[in-house]
């Protein structure tokens, strides 16, 4: 259901069928280390350079979100899926021997929150029963890529962020995954939430998923003309505030409506812009926030300076952490906001500025909306 | 509704309802010239390097398409685009100012195929009205990013293709555009057309838009192991025929079904290798078959060898060449297969082969399937 310039409820229950996050030596050594399925301590993953390492790690991923949903990899429809090198080759070369229809997605750091918006979308309308969202980076292959070659040594100064080596991939399955699917409009017990305006169609959760993506909002491209790429959390801010505020907007709602609206790479340069902008605004997100960036890395023992970045940031964390708390019931509503930073050594060189997106998820736990607290639109 | 491994047919109307072409002074020379709606003689387009160039040109046939449909921007929901560059510049750049939701995808030269696919899955659904389509490309970017610097005069073999400067852009509309919205699943003059297993939902065009998005079937990575980023037509060869062999099995139909079959930039080259491999598998395509690339150059007077190439390639002779004769009659239904071979540089100068895709879209003219020729399934 559309509602407002740039989001949508769904209609139909799209749920987490599964997820696995696989991730470096690094992130492994970080606060969620245990909670991340699988730490590979070779950089290499075994391959001859970084980017087929990168390309190792999806693949891997993939096999593990897969293996832990007890899915085949024929029952996946359509694969959604995309990195921060040029011309995806992390996706390209780490996807051909899933054999997969795949759409490929570029939105830097944000990358998972358009998968997951593409891929409920596409579950929501009956297109796919079942499809998998993944995104990745590599430290490595980020550095080599957009700054300096790691022998190089370069000092980084305390607002760069560290770009995360990890892989989340996420299945995400309709009622059809359980063989009771429902029609669209035939519903029998159609609910309304107390949210206003919108309506949600009751279902059985898809094999022991008990997290649903339940509404969108899309980013649009930010440029408030922010030119240093060591900053990158500050030139995102915007982005980020610009999503969460047209998600309040079109869903008539406010901070108090989620239990943790959750950012992608900020940082604590970028997380803090962030705050004290929406302070000014009036939504004090106090205890409300979190940034994926800083809960990856321990910048006292990690030396990571403003946190962590890269799509693998916000793709793992998700995997390892976000779901299994909304899973566990300690979250029931979570607007999980990826931000992406699209910039290329080209425009940075050329002297351009850095245009930021931010794609915007509802996670919420349980079978329905559990609980009000929407404004009256 | 779901048709075999990797197809669809959309069940609700999806309607071109308008589309712009945008190219450079080469193509303007070309055999399409006359038929793309504006051709920009300076290559630079006012701007002070190439990446801003083909951001300029994005923004002028988003613009374009807009204005030809009456279209106001703010009732676009979201936009599709992409293009070849590392981190999708052009499009980055290039779409700040149409301030609207925004799905970056990458797919390379198979783009436009790829956001026609996603754009229409996302109206037949119901969760836009009208969305943006759009593909550039421009041949010093490309040159710049894959190849070598202008000024260096390097020589190209004959089995090379020409980037092509240009840039296409399509609004999709589904029912609601014109104001009578049918609710999924209560349309009341259903009918279902000849192709066996195919519905079809009756409904009037979105505007003065005669041609649909009638189904969709989605490539999947195909690496055969081609390594000559010279001859790209030769490595994308495979990707169009498995996406054209997935969509008659999954829908049941074969060569005869369509009038036309296009594909994006495989050029002579590589148009030569897909023929000679369709008729070995019983399949010929002589008189079916058209390739963008070999369309939109004249090699004997413009010197272009193999063909044109680029997103920009099958994106312009969408809109300047194929729409126009679905309009006009000539061709009932074409499935369009623009190629991507998802190379860059790094991977390149890795000794990585070409992994490459296709993705195939089912345009038809007039308000429903008009022959059936299907064979049975």
């Amino acid at each position: 259901m559309q509602k407002g310039k740039a989001s949508l409820w769904l209609e139909r229950p799209v749920y987490i069928m599964s997820m696995a996050g696989v991730a470096g030596k690094k992130e492994g050594e970080g606060p969620l280390g245990s909670k991340i399925d699988r730490i590979v301590q070779d950089p290499m993953f075994g391959c001859d350079n970084w980017e087929q390492a990168e390309s190792a790690m999806q693949k891997q991923a993939a096999d593990l979100a897969l293996e832990k949903g007890g899915i085949h990899r024929k029952d996946i429809r359509y694969l959604f899926a995309g990195d921060l090198l040029g011309q995806l080759i992390a996706t390209s070369f780490g996807t051909v021997d899933l054999n997969l229809p795949l759409f490929g997605l570029y939105g830097a750091c944000s990358t998972m929150g358009e998968a997951l918006s593409l891929g409920a979308m596409c579950v929501d309308a009956g297109h796919a029963d079942k499809v998998l969202a993944m995104a990745s980076s590599h430290y490595a292959t980020a550095e080599k890529q957009f700054r300096f070659p790691l022998g190089y040594g370069n000092q980084r100064p305390q607002c760069a962020t560290w770009t995360v080596t990890g892989c989340g991939a996420v299945v995400l399955a309709g009622e059809a995954a359980t063989g009771g699917r429902t029609e669209a409009g035939v519903t029998e017990d159609q609910t309304e939430a107390e949210t206003p305006g919108r309506k949600v169609k009751a279902g059985t959760p898809a094999g022991n998923a008990r997290v649903r993506v339940a509404g969108i909002t899309t980013g649009k491209m930010v440029d408030l003309g922010a030119r240093d790429s060591m900053n990158m959390g500050a030139a995102m801010a915007p982005a980020a505030w610009d999503t969460i505020r047209q998600n309040f907007e079109d869903f008539g709602v406010d901070e108090t409506y989620y239990d943790k609206i959750i950012t992608g790479d900020l940082g604590q340069v970028g997380s803090g812009i962030l705050l004290d902008f929406m302070k000014q605004q009036g939504h004090d997100l106090t205890g409300k926030h979190m940034d994926c960036g800083m809960e990856i890395y321990d910048n006292e023992r990690q030396d990571t300076h403003s946190g962590g970045s890269g799509c693998g940031c916000a793709a793992v964390t998700l995997c390892a952490h976000i779901l299994p708390e909304l899973m566990k019931g300690t979250w029931k509503r979570v607007l999980f906001v990826p931000t992406g930073a699209l910039l290329s050594t080209v425009s940075y060189n050329e002297g351009q500025s850095i245009p930021c997106i931010a794609h915007g998820v509802v996670l919420e736990s349980g079978g329905q909306s559990q609980k009000g607290g929407g404004k009256e639109s």
